[in-house]
């Protein structure tokens, strides 16, 4: 039973305050229990929210995040606390994106990571912003995101 | 055959120069040839553009126009050279959707119109216009437009 | 067994020469084996075309027809055949789409009977004719086409 | 609990051999154990098969069935293996799906019930067939079936 | 603000075990705070599974829950434990779908409530079970659920 | 031109700071310049947020509102910056969607309006929150929203 | 004829209780008759369903399992009994899945093997996971899953 | 013209009786009149049937054939003959999907050939197969199916 | 500005007449004024339709061309009327698709091209050809053509 | 904090007046913040319109613009204004789609670059145009652009 690699977490399963910003938050790892085998792990944020540095105005997105994890896995209660914590931030969207990606490389050396950050249009051209940490190791299952292109109206 | 009630035409098979504003646009009409029966004729436009009035900015719509023909149909090359000649003219989202349905009804004296005004997001929230003469009249088909709902990314 | 219905037909299950035009072409009915039941049928012809008589140039539509059979059923082939016909035939898109209405009432006494006409963009702008003979009778049931909306690109 | 309604089934829960014509397959009943209000049971059958009478090549259906139950409700895997009795035989596409409206009717005597037959195309022209009892009781929720529109290519 | 509604709330934020029968769970209800006005609340649990009483396998289903509440709401934590207490419950589809409904009509007293079950196939055949407490109340927005037909393969 | 009916705004081609709160959000209304017809003005707003009053979480929907404008329009920069005041602003799914029903509904005096607030889910289980300020008035064109509902995975 | 290679089974055909645990399952397997050709099968089980071993509430995934067979085949009702023994059992999202997936390969020792697990979101944010033995050996036919993403709402 | 190679076909435009197995279907072959080019010609049959060879009950298919000609193609009314006459034949779903392409393969010689069977679901899981002869041969273009996946319900 | 380039064409912007076949039929080009780049050309057609040679019966298909222009772009006008020419042309499937391919390619001497003929059903199984000149040169951006597979009905 | 990088700007966040043509359009570029990472942004523009030099037509297309910034990103509301810029300019398809991406590349220098220009059908037939600047770099995820294909009606 894999119970136990979360005996270490401060998060999980109590009463968590929401941290006021990316540099508050507390992302969390737990040892990978299936770590002698790769595999990728999707997580898809489709509530994700921000700030324009420039104006103040909120920025929305859809982020899909896969990972080919190695020693260890994040731990989904923090990795949903750290994304919130972007509410009240100002941050470009590239820099946004790929911020995210450093932090989760950082945090859990994975074999590979990647994100896609589907933005909101403003002005009406929306941008995507996509990225990964290198090519993909071979024989490891990675499918397509499938999320829908943008097509405006009608 | 049909084909006299087209002979007063001026634009229709001719090399006719695009229109430079909606009122310099000359919108034609031909007999109704089926006008003994109630039917219902939809134009789809996917391509409308006009300019916001007050930043010279282009907005986009996708038009769905409905009508129960009476005495008259509108000659469809007349319709797209006038619609295309909102190119270069300012309108709000709404008079310029409800200033269409007006200039048809006044040339066309139908028995009914709708039209749909499907706007392009500005500021992520987008517009849509519905407006129809009255109540359609009974026993005659109009289909919803079935257009799809505007849904942001992912 | 209802086969003996179909006793006098001329050209199911024969070897029939393409029609040349919708007057040459011979639409067959059959007595209604049901005829004590109000009910719907619908034929989708996903593959209808005809000519401009203008400009000789091909004209394509999808076509959708309901009606609820009196005493009489259309026999299916001898329908194709009849709207085959059409091929090489000279015809506005409302001229069109009701003459087929028109065609089918005349030989069917239908109860009722209605027909949508989803005509290909010419100019960018489709045309799209609903025509029905009237209310349809209550407490039959007779969905929606569901046909999906033009939405140009994207 | 409502096991007892279904003591006097013969073909539940048993080794049943398949019915080889309609005549033959038995369509058993249960008593509705919520008689006491009014609501809709929907069947979907995307299997249905038969064949036509004429020329002995198999015909396909997609079949969707609504009724509201009086004092009997039909007992599914009896209505399975009564549709699966069509396998082999013979009836044109109206006969065959008003047949099973009645014969279901006829056992049941539902408040109401409607059948949609959606054929697979032949000759590239699909037909459907809608049929309901009569119109359908007030304040009861019968949904659409949303079945899609048969497209052709592309 | 509307806090205090919750006051007498033992099981949302709290940790609250996992009821094992339908009889074990305790729905909970809250005042309504927009009493005064008419409007519907939708619930969608995709997530629903049961036994089934004959065989002991399981059975799933795709909830939708319509109501117009009256002076109560339910209390959404609540729902979800009482939805989740079938997990090892056997009941037919018919009586299960229709016992949910009776049980949060006696609780809530609605004005309205309806539920729709969409079952998984069994054999190739699905059910869907429509059930209403009557008309729906004039003048309020209940929007059809949209749920996509059972289409088999391909 | 309908250009003066905007001269009494303060927010509209300014350098606008974002409210903090609902209540200190200024909505504007301009003269509605077609008032002498009835037609139905619909905003999408597909990243409306706000936080749960409980937990201090976020909570996001996909808001739809339609109107039937009187002598006035809501100014559409002034209801972007109205619904994006609710990002730290705590409320219940059910309060949050009637009270900006409400608060449009005061300012507007619409001779009908209605919103629909689809909630993202918590707990695996969506609710949706439906209002209108009563009956649609008859003849003028409502369309569906067109929502597409919830369904899990797969 | 290749019943034979079904005569050592145990619970095909017979009346089988359902496990109650993944250990207390028997997944069983038959000789591949096609052994000498490399060629793909997939399973998917839209419907299953285990226990949160922190919190003990039910998670459901929608699963796709891929397999080139070698020697065996697994047989499929011993597959979904064991497959439904994770009803009551604690397990988390990417020990589940990958267990799965071991269990399969030890039993059956495929050429190659992958699963994916789609599962419903917690929080809002999905997990998918996804495995395979290894690269897929080249020239055998593997088509994506195509499953739709998570979109959230609207 | 290519008429000729038809010329010693026995089935194409005559009355041919329904074969009642696979054994008695006569497969035809034509002369490939394009066999100087590499090209993929795709079959799509959404209403394959054959028997359960354990219970005699139907099992259905959607099944997608692709194949790359050598000398030879197949007579497409040949094919779907040979489909057909599985409707009252025993197999399994692995043996039937593959019998079909090593019957084709031994009549056609095939540079290469592929066959997905997309089988409807027993018991809420379905299987798919593929298989293909070898690696596909480079620099010829061979789309992905595009076969929705199973989705269950909702 | 590229004008000259079309210098010598002799049915663009001309009273062309539609050629009665494909021997009539004037394919021309005109220089390619990017050739100093690769790049992938796509026309659709999705309203072709030629004859069937056996029995004169209408044949549809929907076609998607894709090329990399060398020297020489097809004139987009005389191909919409080479292609409108196979009208009355009686031609079998394959022999069809691939003759489009060879006549554009002995034209253009393109540096790739590839054509998909996607045929609507005759027998209920549709045929889809798919051709290309070689293996596509190495860098250049060629998207799938994402038509969507036949599914039948439901 | 990346804000510094738009300290030169010119347009951004100033009230810009319109440009009038291409040549006009002053697109501005900022240092890229992440530029030691390779990363793929898209753009999608589906409100793009230029004229038709032959014609003085409206033309539209949706386009998609995927690079791989070097030290370089496009500021994006300049790229706005100068996709605007082509509203009153005339230029081919093929021109107007890859000068576009010629301008991008020039003043980006980018580590890739291209484009997918999605044009509205004219005469039925409408053309994409897809261009990249060589072959994509390894290792940099560069998803599809999932643009539906064109289907006419349907
Ligand atoms: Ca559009
Ligand atoms: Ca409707
Ligand atoms: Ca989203
Ligand atoms: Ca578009
Ligand atoms: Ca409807
Ligand atoms: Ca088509
Ligand atoms: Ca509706
Ligand atoms: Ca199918
Ligand atoms: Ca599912
Ligand atoms: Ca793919
Ligand atoms: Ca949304
Ligand atoms: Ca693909
Ligand atoms: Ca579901
Ligand atoms: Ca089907
Ligand atoms: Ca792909
Ligand atoms: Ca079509």
């Amino acid at each position: 039973m894999s119970d136990d690699i979360y005996s270490g977490l401060e998060q999980l399963g109590r009463d968590t305050p929401q941290p006021q910003s990316p540099e508050e938050a507390r992302l969390e790892r737990v040892p990978n229990p299936q770590s002698d085998v790769d595999y990728c792990v999707r997580f898809t944020a489709p509530e994700f929210t921000s700030l324009c540095p420039m104006t103040g105005q909120p920025d929305f997105a859809h982020l899909v995040i896969d990972y080919l994890p190695g020693e260890w896995l994040v731990e989904s209660k923090s990795l949903k606390l750290y994304l919130t914590s972007f509410r009240n931030h100002g941050a470009f969207h590239e820099d946004c994106t790929i911020s995210i990606a450093r932090r989760l490389t950082s945090l859990l050396a994975p074999k590979w990571l990647r994100i896609g950050g589907y933005w909101y249009p403003r002005g009406g051209i929306p941008i995507d912003v996509f990225y990964q940490t290198g090519p993909a190791p071979g024989g490891v299952w990675i499918p397509e995101t499938g999320v829908a292109p943008y097509r405006g109206r009608g």
